[in-house]
């Protein structure tokens, strides 16, 4: 009888969430915001774990900024398992302080990296890949991601390219490759063996040790001595603000050779945007989707976050109205992606007030 | 030497202006809002009568609810000098007790009836037309109508119809016109002899008194009797009450025959809708208004009438939004008629709230 790996889940919460301005904020991020369902992302993150992981076995990553409002949402967790950084240094230090903190805690076991503001459908799904990339994880000593099996050429998201075919759900990865250019990403999405990477991982703490030491010591390394030195954390400040801010992808998955993928059953959204946001609700007979109260007369494809006032509208289309206490954003359907210029002027106008 | 009559200015201020919302309310009218300029309707149609008029002769005459707020709005009027009708019951109940109030305080002298809710250009062109306006109607006895003359066919408005031509800037009326379809509005247009009738009128107290008590004693009567019973306030709800619900135009200026016509030299609009109102302000270069803080992106040919709170757009055309605290309107450029729409559904809804 094989035994089961100790399983410990380690979701990335540090998230800043430009995208759905004006909802959210630099102290309101995206995982914090109900855009995919009644409960926020970083809830629905935590409860889709329930039952497959201990809740002392779950630990949330997020910034110094985020973190006192990121235990108060999550009283089912201990709150020593909201680990904290200084400040968001991108996803290797990130996981590298994640991996220090977890093994003072928890000597042996596999890590699941998870964000907390993705979306995944299929809870039961889900939760069976993820076992089978833990087995494969503790039984291989491989390092594995989620493949998300792409279902049009999107030209925002980073590719893995899998050799094939698949044995027992696992294969072999070749590259990781950058965000393609639209004619690359057609390709891609042909070829068959090309995967969207979400960012999840699966690796056992031993062996992420390792390949953080092979590949990039200069991100772990500090973090070691901190640790030998008794882990004080106002001391953490500063060798944490020195590590190289640089993704987990780069500095440790495109140079690993012993990478698995797991390609995913679940349904999978990023919720990039104020558009994919959308996706998650129910439109009426006209196309329009409506949170709060409106009055909406010859208004079609049109989205409504509203909050305590009334909106009316009349004689509209494609709109996408986002209404805050201190500011409303009215955008074409096709301009969301503008949403990063209006905050960008925000930062120039020093508005931190809606920042 | 000629003695210029006693000029008395009855400025009707009890509209309800449910076009303008959410920025109108039923406690916050057209004429309180600033839309036309930076001061109040209602201020603004006081001011252009400053030197013109002595301020104990100018009259507003509003309702109930309005009359303390238009009180306090006007502290340069003597306070009595804001009349009350319990309640709007149309014009011609509205200008009767207007005289029958300044009968008790003015014996003798020319009315000046005007809107609180309009705009007028050019003051010292009104002020000439008012005064040719009074000086005719004290030396003809005649009922005197303003007449503006109509730049488009407008459907929306009643026509006068005068005989032409003028002599010494005045002609004969003969006949009021209802609002007509667009095809008689076009040969309206054309005639040359009809103008739109803004509800602007000069009378004698005396010759109005007369009018009255020819063609529509039931109007007038009851407010003499009231006046003989000693004019008690509460009393007056009653009998006001019951008086017809009628327009000055309908009781007395479609049956009167000594009614005369002097043809407008200033520019006038009745401010109708928030298309109108943008015509007032100064649009930048592509044809967009802002009222408070607003960042466009890609955003042509809209108007922004914002409060505290900031504005994005993005990639939209031909808006109209509103921003109240408590509401929201977004409309299509040519759909501000649908604003009634909107106010008889919140009607319908018991939303008083927002009404």
């Amino acid at each position: 009888m094989e035994i089961t790996p100790q399983k410990i889940a380690v979701i990335m919460a540090g998230g800043k969430g430009t995208r759905f301005w004006p909802r959210s904020r630099s102290a309101r991020p995206k995982q914090f915001l109900a855009i995919a369902g009644t409960e926020t992302l970083l809830h629905q993150t935590v409860h889709r774990l329930e039952g497959a992981f201990e809740p002392q076995h779950v630990f949330i990553i997020t910034t110094r900024e985020l973190a006192d409002e990121t235990r108060k949402m999550l009283p089912e967790l201990p709150p020593e398992n909201i680990l904290v950084e200084p400040e968001g240094r991108n996803t290797a230090p990130c996981l590298a302080l994640s991996l220090v903190e977890i093994e003072r805690r928890i000597p042996e076991g596999v890590m699941v990296v998870l964000s907390a503001d993705h979306w995944i459908g299929d809870t039961e799904a889900f939760i069976q890949d993820v076992d089978l990339a833990v087995d494969h994880a503790a039984s291989h000593q491989e390092l594995v991601v989620f493949g998300i099996k792409p279902t049009y050429p999107e030209t925002g998201y980073g590719y893995i390219e899998a050799e094939g075919p698949e044995s027992a759900g696992v294969q072999k990865v070749l590259a990781f490759r950058e965000k393609p250019p639209l004619g690359v990403a057609l390709q891609y999405l042909e070829s068959g063996r090309h995967y969207w990477n979400a960012g999840m991982f699966v690796w056992a703490l031993s062996d992420f040790r390792k390949a953080l030491l092979e590949h990039c010591p200069e991100v772990l390394t500090p973090l070691d001595e901190w640790t030998s030195q008794g882990a004080d954390e106002a001391a953490l400040t500063a060798i944490y603000g020195r590590l190289p801010r640089v993704a987990i992808d780069v500095a440790l998955m495109e140079k690993a050779r012993n990478v698995a993928l797991v390609s995913t059953h679940f349904r999978w959204s990023d919720v990039g945007s104020w558009p994919a946001a959308i996706e998650f609700q129910e439109p009426d007979a006209n196309g329009n989707v409506v949170q709060g109260q409106a009055i909406l007369l010859d208004v079609k494809n049109s989205a409504f976050f509203g909050g305590t006032r009334l909106i009316a509208a009349s004689g509209v289309s494609d709109l996408i109205v986002v209404d805050e206490p201190d500011a409303l954003l009215i955008c074409h359907r096709d301009k969301a992606q503008s949403v990063k210029q209006i905050v960008d002027r925000l930062q120039q106008e020093g508005r931190e007030d809606l920042l």
